[in-house]
Parts: structure tokens; C-alpha cells; sequence
């Protein structure tokens, strides 16, 4: 199945070194998402939400291993219990919190993606859906969860392999 | 950008008609993920987690419209203020919770896709990340949000053209 961009994402993160490693991570930091002009009609009602969840194409990824040491831990975990960006579909995943809409310009806060990353889809976050309690994390309970002091270190960097599999 | 199945999702609903239309509204139906044995390395450590993020290929969805009358309401929004499966990048998201875990076999619950739906990606759900307070969800709050009684009907149907754009 072929996916096309439908926008790009503007941050200030030019480089994954020392980039958020998630939203948690990302409190305040703004970025821009900036929809392309055929699709703008499809914004509408968007701003009546709080929150909007990003798919994104993890695009400085390449190739991908089964098994990776997330930056959250030092023992290698299963990568799809893990958010690592190199994986068989390298689709990024993340909510945001939406400031303003302004004609095919998305204001965002909370931003961990690259600069210029391709944006997939945009939905809605609706609480009744996405929101879930009485919740186990498995490898992340145990390590603690220093997901909103972490940064990206160099196991994110290029390498020529792309980005490596660091990131819980 | 090419993305490939990493796997089925198994579930009871074999014809649109009739399916909850998010997993809010699936309580307790139960599907089964087979992930491709290639890929059977990536889920050591997810059985420590209670609910996981799947992302699959709305595959029965052909072309979108920019504006669409959800289940949920009576007057057209604007597409990425909906989930409906419609969409420029036809790519659906769900938090399941994840029941066991048996080789490439996942049991889930709270399963809202279509039987035979193609896995794009798996996910930990993780609370830090991925729940959010204080949240706005416009339309859906004028509407009244009955999405867990309400099921998909006709706008669902095939009809040749595929899947319409109805679901909120």
C-alpha cells in the first residue's frame, strides 16, 4: 500500500540529538504543522479540539531491528513494546495539544518530531476512545518512567544506517 | 512512501453493517492479531503491558471527501475532525487491550475493525504519552458523544465505491 504526505511538520528540531523523546518530554515547545492547500477543507472543525493526534512518516528512519535498547532502559526489549522510530512501517505516533488554526497552519505545543517530518493523518483526540486507566507498561514500570527528562543521545544519530532504535 | 501488512487482524465482523464504530463501543469483543512469524522477535516484553496501540489499513476504504457526515452527528465536519475511515491516508488507529500473548498470536478486546483488516504497526499504550486531561473535543461535545451505543448502519456499506466516510 502506497501513503503520500499530506503536510509537513515544522519544529525546532533540525537534528535528533537531543530532541524530546516524547510529547511528555515536549512540554511547551511549539511547532507548526502546515497542511497542504488541497486538503485544508478537510481542517474544519478541527479547532473545536483540544488535542490531536499526528501520524508522520519517521522519515530519517531505515531499516530496523526486532529487538532495541530504548532509551528509557539498558536491556533489549521487544521493539513493538517499544516507540522506537525504526520499524517495519516507520508511522510516528503522537498527541498533541492544538493551539490555533489558521487557514492550512496547525499551531502546536508538545512537539518530539524532526523538522520537515511528512505528516500522514490528523484526528481528532476524543478521551472516550484514546484515554484508558487501569493501565499495566511492563519494561517501562520497572525503569521508571524518566520519559519527560529524557533526551535523545547518540544512539538517534546518523550513522548512514539512519536513525537507530533508541526511543521508548 | 510503501508500507507492507505485518500481520492480520482477526475479528467477528466480516461486513461493516452493524460493527461499534470505535473500541469504546466494542466492550469485551474479542479478535486475535496474528503477526507475520518474521516479525514474532518484536513482541517479547508486550505482554507486560494492558493495552497496545495497533494501527492497521483501513482496506476496504477507497477515496475520501474532505467533508463528512459522522455517525455521531447529523451535519458535515470537516474529515480530520472525524475518524472516518475515508481519509486521504486511509490508515486506523485503536487502543485494545491486550488479553495474551501465544507465539504470533495476540488475544484483544475491544476489537472495532473489519475481519481481515491488514497491521500496520503495534504500539505500548503508555499513559505518560498517550493520556491526555483537559481535554476539548468540539462537535463531538455537542453532539453528546453517544458513541458507545451506537453502531455503524448503511453509510458503512459497500457500495462499490468502498467503505463511505461515516464513523466518528
Amino acid at each position: 500500500m502506497e501513503f503520500r504526505p499530506i503536510g509537513i511538520i515544522h519544529t525546532p528540531f533540525s537534528r535528533p540529538e537531543g530532541m524530546p523523546i516524547q510529547p511528555a518530554g515536549a512540554g511547551g515547545i511549539r511547532g507548526t504543522v502546515e497542511v497542504f492547500q488541497e486538503f485544508q477543507d478537510g481542517l474544519s472543525d478541527l479547532d473545536g479540539f483540544s488535542h490531536i493526534i499526528l501520524l508522520y512518516h519517521f522519515h530519517r528512519s531505515r531499516d530496523f531491528q526486532l529487538r532495541v535498547v530504548p532509551f528509557l532502559d539498558t536491556e533489549p526489549r521487544g521493539l513493538f513494546a517499544t516507540r522506537a522510530p525504526r520499524r517495519p512501517n516507520p508511522i510516528g505516533l503522537s498527541v498533541v495539544r492544538l493551539c490555533g488554526v489558521d487557514g492550512c497552519l496547525l499551531e502546536i505545543e508538545n512537539v518530539d518530531m524532526l523538522d520537515g517530518t511528512p505528516l500522514l493523518d490528523i484526528k481528532p483526540y476524543v478521551p472516550e476512545f484514546d484515554r484508558h486507566t487501569d493501565i499495566r507498561t511492563g519494561w517501562l514500570e520497572r525503569v521508571g518512567r524518566g520519559v519527560t527528562q529524557h533526551r535523545s543521545d547518540v544512539r538517534f544519530s546518523e550513522d548512514g544506517k539512519g536513525l537507530i532504535d533508541a526511543s521508548s
